[in-house]
């Protein structure tokens, strides 16, 4: 898989696209606004959409050859179901045809210091997609000081997951540089960075993957990549 | 089971318990706070305590021999899961020890006009846990119209749900007395009407109720009952 080190940063808005997973997450979001989501990915070749767990067959059929993933959240965006309930939905995701998994992490566990409880939880997920989905695990960063930012990526890491992710953008805080790049050291080079929450502008998303974002997770992706660069890269 | 017209409403704060679901759903909330929580309904009487399912076999545990119910959100807050996993979610609530399972239904559905599908989602889950738990559903009222209030009404009493609830706490809206009375108005005696969403007041809990409300979700339940009444009942 690509880290940030293995391949070159953009220089200019439109190299943004296959960055993005392009993200609607709205409860109010209908049939109607994932087909959009969907011709949009497509149009401006995003990595993937990213869609609530009902939506996902829909997506799924929309992008059939598309070369577009389709990402499903699970536990969002509280991340305090059970973790058999995480698995059970991750496991339906999957058999609906998403190829990644967007989970929130058990955020009370490491408000507590109980990280052994948030890599278990974890682990229960990547367990139940082995082999037909990656994970990506959302920490809600507005939530956690760096510390807890840190050990929750090492808990990430422990279960198997794939990607470590900074926010739902359904809680307080933002992706940010700070964090990425505390992210980005606290896994090794096998683990993933995605950031999310707020990412609004070119020089802001540019900004994210210096800092060692390798993904990023935006409803803005089509302003986005269509952006007219106020410095003409970096 | 009581309705609003079966049993007198409230004439002090201290005869609100037995309406309230004492609610914490907020994702940091950790084990030693779903504790106090249970501890507060066991000295209040409170109906009920509301929790995220990672908590619910530990709220059961404390709330043995209690009298206290335990009620889990499924689906929540969003509701755009899919329903195969809202049923798995809640068959995994009640096998915790959840007698009553809060869901939020699938508000890009109702948006849509698409009330059949509604009605399906709502009855896959009321299948999944039947006879073990009721289920509440939840309409999210800030993001519907007043037709589409009443409508999922119907829809929810339709699939066999046992309550039909006002708001989750975590987009926009509060309960309402409009609502309330409207939802009331919408379904039969059999199907009862939660109010939830920014009950901070023992007025506006009293109003509530007065309007057709048989239950109350609320985090300000030990303030609500220990609240001076501003006007000696009603």
């Amino acid at each position: 898989m690509n880290t940030a080190s293995q391949r070159p940063p953009p220089r200019q808005p439109a190299e943004l696209a296959s960055f993005i997973d392009h993200t609607l997450l709205k409860p109010e979001a209908d049939a109607a606004a994932i087909r959009k989501l969907c011709a949009e990915a497509r149009t401006h070749k995003f990595f993937a959409v990213c869609v609530n767990g009902a939506h996902v067959r829909l997506a799924a059929d929309e992008l059939r050859d598309s070369g577009v993933q389709v990402a499903s959240v699970v536990g969002f965006p509280l991340g305090a179901m059970s973790s058999m309930a995480k698995a059970r939905e991750a496991e339906l995701a999957a058999r609906d045809g998403a190829r990644e998994i967007d989970m929130v992490m058990r955020i009370d566990l490491a408000k507590s210091g109980v990280f052994t409880g948030v890599r278990d939880d974890i682990r229960e997920v990547v367990r139940a997609v082995d082999g037909q989905a990656i994970v990506k695990v959302i920490l809600e960063t507005g939530l956690l000081s760096l510390e807890e930012i840190s050990r929750s990526c090492r808990a990430a890491e422990e279960a198997g997951a794939h990607f470590v992710k900074t926010c739902t953008g359904f809680s307080t805080g933002a992706a940010c540089v700070e964090h990425i790049a505390l992210m980005r050291d606290a896994v090794s080079d096998r683990v993933q960075v995605k950031a999310s929450g707020g990412i609004r502008s070119w020089e802001q998303a540019r900004d994210l993957i210096l800092a060692g974002a390798d993904r990023l997770g935006t409803s803005s992706g089509v302003q986005l990549v269509q952006a007219k660069a106020s410095t003409g890269g970096y």
